[in-house]
C-alpha cells in the first residue's frame, strides 16, 4: 500500500493516555508527564501534521491541579498556534460536532486565535465529565480555544455518534468519537443496540472511518469492557485509548475486518509488564482510502524495567532450610537489580530530557517455603539510583495469586434494612459496614473520614450526578492515597502490584424514596479481590 | 479640567473586587458574580475603552472552581477578542514588566491572539499565588492569552515596583501596580523603606503616574493597614481595590496631593451599610496629565437594602413588661421588610439580567429588657421573595458591642511545650487545644475535621509556603461553612454581621527543628473577638 504524502494525505499524530499531571508531587517523576507530553507536541509540529488526534486521559486527575492545567496550557499556546496554515476543512455542522461546547466551532477557523496544528480529543475516563455543571478538564483548554473535545455523548438512552467530515484534498475523513462511559453501561448500550453511528448521506463508501474510543479492551469481567465485534464493520481504523500496552500497530480484526490501533500511555502508571513495552506514538498518513501507521518511538519516558524471579526454580542457590537463605535471596535479588540497572542505563536514548532514573521492579515469587527479607531496607541502597526505590521489589506466592477470586462482602448481612419510616444515617451505615469489614480488608478504614464527608456532600446536594461524584471521589481518593501517601504501616501490605490487581474500592449507594419524598440511603463498600476494572491502566 | 476624547485620550474601564464564583453554590445567588462581571466587559466594549484595569479579588476563591474559570475563560473570550485595534503602545522593557509569567509580553502583541481590550490585573487576597509552583488563578488566564497580570514581587525583602510604560499619541501613562501583601508585612516594608517605585528615566515629569493596590485601607488595628501617606506623592491617581465600598469618584489627599479612587466591590459579599451603597465601575479618562472619572452604575448587581431599628428608642411603642411585646416587634419588623421590598423593588432599574430578589437586612438592637423572636420562623415568611431568607434579621445589643475588645487567647495554657525529645502529634495539639478552647469558642469545633486533615497536609509537605496554604485553607473553610453550610445548630450563633466582625479565625503554627533534624510543631487557633482583618471585605 503506497502513500506519498501529497496534497491528498492526511498526517495525523495520534497520541492517548498522557495523564498529565500523574504523580506531580513526586519530587522524582513529577515532571514526567510534562515533559513526554511536550516531546509530543514537539513530533507533531516538525512532522507538519495536519492535527493531532488524542485518545483520552490527557489529564490523569478530573480536577487537574492549577499548576498541571497551567502547563497544559502553556505547552498548548507553545506548539499549536502560529502561522502554518491548517489545509483541511470541515464539512460536517459543527454545531452538531461541538453542541456542548461555548464556543461550538473548531478553534483554527476561530478567526481571533491563530492556531497551526488543531487537536482533537475525546475525554477518558479519568478527565471525564462530573458534577453539577457536567464539565470535564477538557473544557477548559477548549474555552480557551487551545483544543477541540468531541465525541462527547449527553444521553444515557441513547447515543448518536455523528462524524466531524474532513477533507484535504480528495481524501475524506470522518471522523468518529466517543469519550469514555463505564464499560458496564456503554456495553448494555451496545448490547441494546442504543448505540448508533451516523453515516454521511452522500457516497457513503468514499470516506475514510475513523473512530476513537476509550474503553476497556481485555476482558475484565463479563461485561466490563468493550468487544471489538461490538464495533460496526464500515470503520476502517479503530484508535484505542484507555489500555496503556503499546500496541500501535494496525492489528486487524478479521472478522469486523477493520484495523485497531492500540497507542498505550506516554507514561507508566502500573509497573506491570504491559507498561514495560517501549512507548510510541503513531504518525497516520491516510490517503483516500488507504492508510500507514508510523511509529514514533518516544525518548523521554523513562525507563521501566521488570523482571520475575521464582526461588523455588533455583534448588541449588536457595535451600529454605539453610538458617541464611534470606540473606542469599537479598544478595541474589540485588544483583539482578544491578542487571536490570545495567540494562536500563543501556537502553537509554541519550535524549538529554529523557530522566536518569530507572523505574525498576522484580517481582519474587517467593512459594517454597521461603521468607520475604525486609523490603524497606533493601530500598535505602537505591534510593539514589532508581525512581521507585519504595517498591523496587514485589513479593507473592504463585499458589496464592492462583486462589484468589473475585469475591465481594455481603452487604445485607453488613447493612440490614432499616425498618419502614425510621431513617439510617449514612455515617452510621458506613461506621457499621466499616467494623464488620475491618477484620478483612485492612485498607478500608484508611478512608472512613473522607467516606463521611463524601457522603454527607451526596447528601446535601440530592442529585443524580452526586453519585458518580462520590464514587469516582472515592476511587480516586483511595488510589492517590495508595500511590502517594502510604505509611510504613501500610508499606508491607500494599504494593503497586497489588494496588492494581488486589485491591479495588467501589461505593455502593442504594436509595429508595419515602413516601414524604425523603431519601433513604443504604451506603456499602465493596472491595473485590483479583482483578479490578482498574488493571493496568491505574 | 478639559477632556474631549481624541487621539491622546486613554480610556480605560476600572473595575475591582469581582470575586467571580462567590456563592457559586447558592441556588438564587450562584450566578450573580458572572451575570455582572459580563457586564462589565460589556460596557467596556461599548465605551471602546482602551483597556480594562482590574484591582484583584477577580475570583473569590484562591482555587477557583472548574465552571468559575470556564465562565471567566468564557466572557474574556467573548468580550475581549476582536478586530477593534488596541491604539496604544508599551515603552517598557515587558520582560520586566511580565517576568514571572511563561509568556513574558501583553496578550495584544502575541501575533497568534487577536485581542481587542486587554485587560490589565493584579492579584487581591483572595486569588494570590500560593503553592510550590507560586501560581494564582489568574495565571491560568495570562498563560491562555486572555489577561495580563502584573504586579507581582516575588521578593520578600524587597519590592520594587517597575511600571509598565504606555504611550497614546502624546499622552503618557505610567502603570504602577502591587498584587496584595499581608497588611502587617507591606506596611513594615514600607517603614523600612524595602519598597521603592522605579520612574522612568527621560522626563519624568511628563507621565502620569496610576498606581493600583489591593490592600486595607480603613485602619483595622494598628499596622494592619496601609496608611495614604505611605505612597510616594509623585503619583496622580491611586485606584485602591479590596474595600468594597464604592468611592469611586476620585478623593484629594491633601497632603499627598494625589487622588484615591475607590471603585469597590461589583458583589454583595457582607451585609453591611458600606455594601449597600450603589455599586460602580469607572470609566477613566487620561489626557496628558489630566483625567477625568465617569461613573457607569451597574445595572445588573442585585440590589440591598439594610436598616436599623433600636427598640428602646420606640418607648410608646414597645414595653419590655408588655407579656406580648415580643409579637409587637415582630410584627414591627416585618412592616419594616415589607416598606424595604416596596423600596427595593422601586429601586429596580429594569435590567431584564437584573436579579429579582434583593438582598434584605434589618439590624435590630433590643437592648433594654426585650427578647429576641425566633430568626427562622421570621425567615420562612420572606422564602420566595427574598435572596438571603436565612439573615434577614440580625439582633444585636448596643451596650454588647461596646463592651466587645480584642481578645485571643491564651495558647501557652493550652498547648505545653513537649519535652525534649518527645514528639508531640499535632492531632493532639489541635485535639488538645479544641477540648480547652471548646467552652469559650463554640465554633472552633466546626472546623476540627478539617483542621486535622489540613494539617496533616502541611506534616507531609513539610514546605514553609504550605503554611500560608494552610491558614487560607482555613479561613476559607470556615468562612465558607459560615456562609453557606450553617445549620440551625448554629444559627443563632452566628449571623453574617458577626461572622464578619466577631470570628476571626487565625492558624497559629510554631515550629522547631530537633537535633536530629525533624520538626516538631505547635499547632493552635487564634479566635479572635473584635475587629477582624476581614472587616468588610468578606
Amino acid at each position: 500500500m503506497s502513500c506519498l504524502d501529497d496534497e491528498d494525505t492526511f498526517k495525523i499524530l495520534v497520541a492517548t493516555d498522557i495523564h498529565l499531571g500523574y504523580m506531580e508531587k513526586d519530587p522524582v517523576r513529577g515532571n514526567d508527564t510534562f515533559v513526554t507530553f511536550n516531546e509530543i507536541l514537539d513530533h507533531a509540529r516538525k512532522n507538519e501534521v495536519d492535527f493531532i488526534l488524542l485518545g483520552g486521559d490527557l489529564f490523569h486527575d478530573n480536577k487537574p491541579s492549577r499548576k498541571t492545567v497551567h502547563s497544559c496550557l502553556e505547552s498548548l499556546r507553545k506548539y499549536c498556534m502560529g502561522d502554518r496554515p491548517v489545509q483541511f476543512e470541515i464539512l460536517s455542522d459543527q454545531a452538531v460536532n461541538f453542541h456542548y461546547s461555548k464556543f461550538p466551532w473548531v478553534n483554527y477557523q476561530d478567526e481571533n486565535l491563530n492556531i497551526s496544528i488543531p487537536v482533537f480529543s475525546i475525554h477518558g475516563n479519568h478527565d471525564d465529565p462530573t458534577g453539577a455543571d457536567a464539565l470535564c478538564a477538557l473544557d477548559i483548554l477548549s474555552c480557551a480555544g487551545l483544543l477541540n473535545h468531541f465525541g462527547r455523548s449527553t444521553s444515557v438512552e441513547k447515543i448518536d455518534i455523528s462524524p466531524i467530515l474532513l477533507r484535504k484534498g480528495r481524501t475524506k475523513i470522518a471522523l468518529y468519537g466517543l469519550g469514555a462511559i463505564p464499560d458496564e453501561r456503554l456495553y448494555r448500550m451496545f448490547v441494546n443496540k442504543q448505540v448508533t453511528m451516523l453515516r454521511p448521506k452522500e457516497d457513503e463508501d468514499s470516506w475514510f472511518n475513523l473512530f476513537v474510543i476509550h474503553q476497556n479492551r481485555s476482558k475484565h469481567g463479563a461485561t466490563n469492557y468493550i468487544p471489538e465485534q461490538f464495533l460496526d464493520d464500515f470503520i476502517n481504523l479503530v484508535v484505542w485509548g484507555h489500555e496503556h500496552e503499546c500496541k500501535i500497530a494496525p492489528f486487524k480484526n478479521e472478522q469486523q475486518r477493520f484495523y485497531i490501533s492500540q497507542p498505550g500511555s506516554s507514561v507508566v502508571t502500573s509497573l506491570s509488564p504491559g507498561e514495560a513495552v517501549k512507548k510510541h506514538i503513531g504518525l497516520l498518513h491516510v490517503k483516500g482510502k488507504k492508510m500507514k501507521m508510523e511509529k514514533i518511538a518516544l525518548e523521554t519516558v523513562r525507563t521501566f524495567h521488570i523482571e520475575d524471579i521464582v526461588l523455588a526454580d533455583h534448588p541449588d542457590l536457595f535451600n529454605p532450610d539453610n538458617p541464611n537463605v534470606t540473606q542469599a535471596i537479598q544478595a541474589f535479588c540485588m544483583e539482578k537489580v544491578e542487571l536490570m540497572l545495567d540494562t536500563a542505563e543501556r537502553e537509554r536514548l541519550g535524549n538529554p530530557r529523557q530522566p536518569e532514573k530507572p523505574i525498576i521492579r522484580l517481582r519474587v515469587d517467593y512459594a517454597g517455603g521461603f521468607e520475604p527479607f525486609s523490603v524497606h531496607r533493601f530500598s535505602q541502597k537505591y534510593m539514589h539510583r532508581v525512581a521507585n526505590p519504595k517498591d523496587i521489589i514485589h513479593f507473592f506466592r504463585r499458589r496464592e495469586q492462583k486462589e484468589k477470586k473475585e469475591i465481594d462482602l455481603n452487604f445485607e448481612k453488613l447493612v440490614s434494612r432499616p425498618a419502614e419510616g425510621t431513617t439510617l444515617r449514612v455515617e452510621d451505615l458506613v461506621k457499621q459496614y466499616f467494623q464488620t469489614a475491618e477484620k478483612k480488608v485492612q485498607l478500608s478504614l484508611l478512608t472512613e473520614r473522607g467516606m463521611g464527608e463524601a457522603v454527607q456532600e451526596f447528601v446535601d446536594k440530592e442529585e443524580k450526578d452526586a453519585i458518580e461524584e462520590l464514587v469516582k471521589f472515592q476511587l480516586e481518593k483511595t488510589q492517590k492515597f495508595l500511590k502517594e501517601r502510604r505509611t510504613d504501616a501500610v508499606e508491607e501490605k500494599i504494593d503497586e502490584e497489588k494496588k492494581i490487581c488486589l485491591i479495588h474500592v467501589e461505593l455502593h449507594i442504594y436509595y429508595y424514596c419515602e413516601k414524604d419524598g425523603r431519601y433513604n440511603l443504604f451506603v456499602a463498600f465493596c472491595i473485590g479481590l483479583g482483578k479490578s476494572t482498574r488493571t493496568g491502566q491505574a
